[in-house]
């Protein structure tokens, strides 16, 4: 029997791309659409693409569910469960960031949820915490390295799509500013360094610096980074290294090829590419942020929550051009 | 059992658009894909999106399946099917402009692929000749009034992504020409109209004028589509006429708020918008060029033809941003 | 000695633009950018490209100037010149649309500030109304046939960029949603009907009907324009009426070989090519709608008011790329 | 008088770019316009921008002139100053990578042309080195810490547009691959590299090491680049040294607040700015790689070889938006 769904916050971006999944997804079935400010609008007049898709009207009241998602502001799950207490059986999952750092809330505690390095935790689990577009391109390039103590400095820059701003008008994400632009906001301070180091110091074994320099790109959907850092070893067995961490990772892949953004878009792919030049390694990663970045993610980690098929619901035709 | 594909012209936009759609199609097995040009290369390495997807290696030689799709340039699938024979119960679906107009080959009578209209011939033959992408576009919009007999002379502006041109490189396929760029090509004299008037005319019951202006656009993938005409009846009745024709059309939507490109971009479907004003009406029309304009609807009429459900394979999650 | 100039309104996109080209006219100097809304702010700080190039703080207050121009929203020119009364012997440059229809406003008498067919009356005069964009893409397509009576109905397509819309956050103008999408607008209702059979049918001497579906599309500067209408005459001769019409024209061009929207960016300059099939013809225009389809324009009408050289400070390098 | 110009290789993008500025230049005239390839062609017929602009038609002959550009392939510049001797006191200004490196060639002693250090060489000297674009971008965002013998190893990425690629068609320069797409190439081996640490380290006074990492936009003009370094100086003094550094030059603006790309596109300036976390400085740049990376930078550089005003023919308009 299929298990019901309620998603919290549908209407903004991470939360209608979850309605796109979970629409065609095998095990699910949405029950609720929560929205107070469009509650009484379809979520096909808000996202037209959805029309005869998904028709359900939006409501600010809740049922009862198996899974529930939170696709609210950073900061305001707290907030919302407080006012909402979830039965301790219901599987949650938070795409914010109010529990990657601080993983307990009354009786629950928040696994991180990248599945890459926690799917034993996020199997046993009852509460996920989502992780953010930027972490989860950085770890995911770095994560192999850590895990044989290899890791040292690292000078990012990444480009993030207008998606990553969210759906509110900004002077940023107006279309006549941002088409043909290029522009670096939050240099050195973006919040995602700390919740890419919270892990990768653990594993590493040892403290490092993470210099992440992200950019506005002018395109819609999609993260691309490069990393730069210093690796003593041969690329062959940092392939090795790597292509042995991922080997049991359905959605990313290590390519001797060099990798472009457009290769993932629309999939909960991310793949990854390794230069290097003398002791000088570059790791490039590229993923769909509204997909790997957070409600692909999302699915990936319900379904192995649920013990269901990892890419149950996650084989997304991309769309290559 | 899953049926047996094959795919000639696989290293092409449409062929590999075949590919990812049919890499996830339940009841069918990819047998074989044919390049002559790229024989012995992984599809996968021409399109990287398909990495771990679709690792096939293209070949030049031929196997039997059950159904066979030729992508082939223009009127190269005559010379193909003359050079290689094809049993007579392969399903053969063309999606060049070979057979479109004349449906005769050999013991083999081709039906025209527009399942909107003729879904019973679909359903009872073995050789289709899937319809062109502005074809499919502009018929959508108005078939349901030539079905009324009120069709007159039309006066349709076009506009398509540079897919459309095929991944030869061109002047007007070079980024730095095309990129926020808009140009008319083949004004008034598009192959595509006799494709057209070939079917409404006949439905409308007397001869009409289609005059076109195709536009190159600066985005990959889409038509859209604006087609002017005289029309008498009230908005409401002809809103009638169209949800009528099409209530039985799982891919076709008629909209009764503005219509956008994005909204089925990655999709197999095709939405239709109605304005009028006096005695004019404008009827828009968008669509995906590679999926219902091509290879969507080449699978659509596979499912027809075999007798499966009619959306199978082809719940695409859309791109929507 | 230099002329000069006053900017009502100055923090909009067609405001910053005169400054823009203003900021290094030989005859003219800014006395003061008037804003009502960020008086106190540089322009420089709204708009960084100026930075260097134009560094004056926006005024609330404004000073006796030769030159005054009007760039406010639609229907606030009228209050603004009643609620600051302008001496008779300024040159009121106004470009929103408030004198277009009706052009007698207390003692002055608004001339219709298109230069290829009002330059006469636009040298006489203290009181310019500059045109809409659209009108004057679409106008200077059709005069040359209205000029010879040749206008037939008119069913045309054009497409905007989003500057059209103006510097206001909409749903439209988010980059997430325009971004490679194409839509339609005001579809046979917009405003600049009116304002282009105004003068076409005078000149035509009979009246005739312009069905006109505008477009929104996925690009920042530029209108592209395709008019369908029935001719008799040869292409030729066509083109001989259109050559000998504009003849005098510094930034109207006849192309014989197909044009493209870029080919006019951040120039003052229109384009026109027509095609013919049998008796139906295409006229095709494009120019950049905040220079020629404003603000250049309003220059040019400066220019030709002054005595001035009609390209003086409109010798604009083109993007080209 | 004027003096007389030629441009060997006008039919490339650095070439045309040339004529667009030197068509309305006040102290220079067009005399050839040199095309093997293209020759009895109009350069307004291969960019239609230049219709009535400037029609001369390219010629495979050569002329005597006073200031001969040289814009062909990288390393032709040799061969043609061998085949095609030109007189002692013609400026010859280079636009191709040959004598950047290597500065002697037979008679002639290349100066390096980046006005910013070398003006006082420039001026006295009849041969110059035209820099590359990124090399542009990465020295003026370090020379000012160089200067100082505070540069430290550098970790810079830089993004540039299509016309960096130049004008062939290849795979990465196809609108269907290129559109809404990011992708790195020559990953810490750019041929840039050397020159830039050529200049800087003798500057600075001992070697550094600059991992640079070059990735491809999905737009057409314009290099962004964000450059990580160490650096124990409070912001306020390195915006002094900056500031200081760069007081005369009229093409350098340093800016407080954060720069984007379009801010500088169609004009012959570089914006930067500069953020400080800890111990570690970000230093962005942004220019038009085909202006004051190109073209606009060898105008430039002609004009102080000339003893004319350094801006002669370089108050572009900008695009803006």
């Amino acid at each position: 029997m299929k298990k019901s769904v309620g998603i919290i916050g549908a209407n903004g971006y991470t939360g209608s791309e979850l309605v796109r999944i979970l629409a065609f997804h095998p095990n699910v079935e949405l029950k609720f659409l929560y929205s107070r400010s469009n509650a009484g609008t379809k979520i096909s007049e808000i996202y037209p693409d959805l029309i005869s898709v998904c028709d359900i009207v939006l409501t600010n009241e809740i049922e009862d569910v198996d899974i529930l998602f939170l696709c609210l502001p950073h900061q305001e799950s707290k907030n919302w469960l407080t006012e909402n207490p979830v039965g301790e059986n219901v599987l949650v999952i938070d795409l914010g960031n109010d529990f990657r750092l601080e993983s307990v809330f009354g009786q629950r505690n928040f696994v991180y949820g990248l599945p890459e390095i926690f799917k034993k935790e996020i199997k046993s689990g009852k509460s996920i915490a989502n992780p953010g577009c930027f972490a989860t391109a950085i770890q995911l390039a770095l994560l192999p390295l850590a895990k044989e103590n290899l890791l040292t400095d690292v000078y990012t820059t990444g480009i993030t799509g207008s998606t990553g701003a969210g759906q509110s008008l900004q002077q940023t994400t107006h279309f006549s500013w941002r088409n043909d632009n290029i522009s670096a906001y939050k240099t050195l301070t973006h919040q995602h360094v700390d919740e890419v180091l919270k892990n990768l110091d653990v594993i590493n074994g040892k403290k490092t610096e993470l210099h992440f320099v992200p950019w506005r790109g002018d395109f819609v959907r999609g993260i691309f980074t490069s990393s730069i850092l210093k690796c003593d070893l041969e690329l062959e067995k940092i392939h090795g290294i790597f292509k042995d961490f991922y080997k049991n990772a359905p959605f990313v892949t290590i390519s001797e090829n060099p990798i472009d953004l457009k290769q993932i878009i629309n999939t909960n792919r991310c793949v990854i590419h390794i230069e290097r030049n003398k002791k000088t390694i570059v790791v490039h990663s590229a993923l769909d942020n509204l997909l790997k970045g957070a409600s692909g993610q999302a699915v990936q980690n319900m379904n192995i929550a649920m013990n269901w098929t990892e890419n149950a619901g996650l084989n997304l035709k991309s769309i290559a051009f």
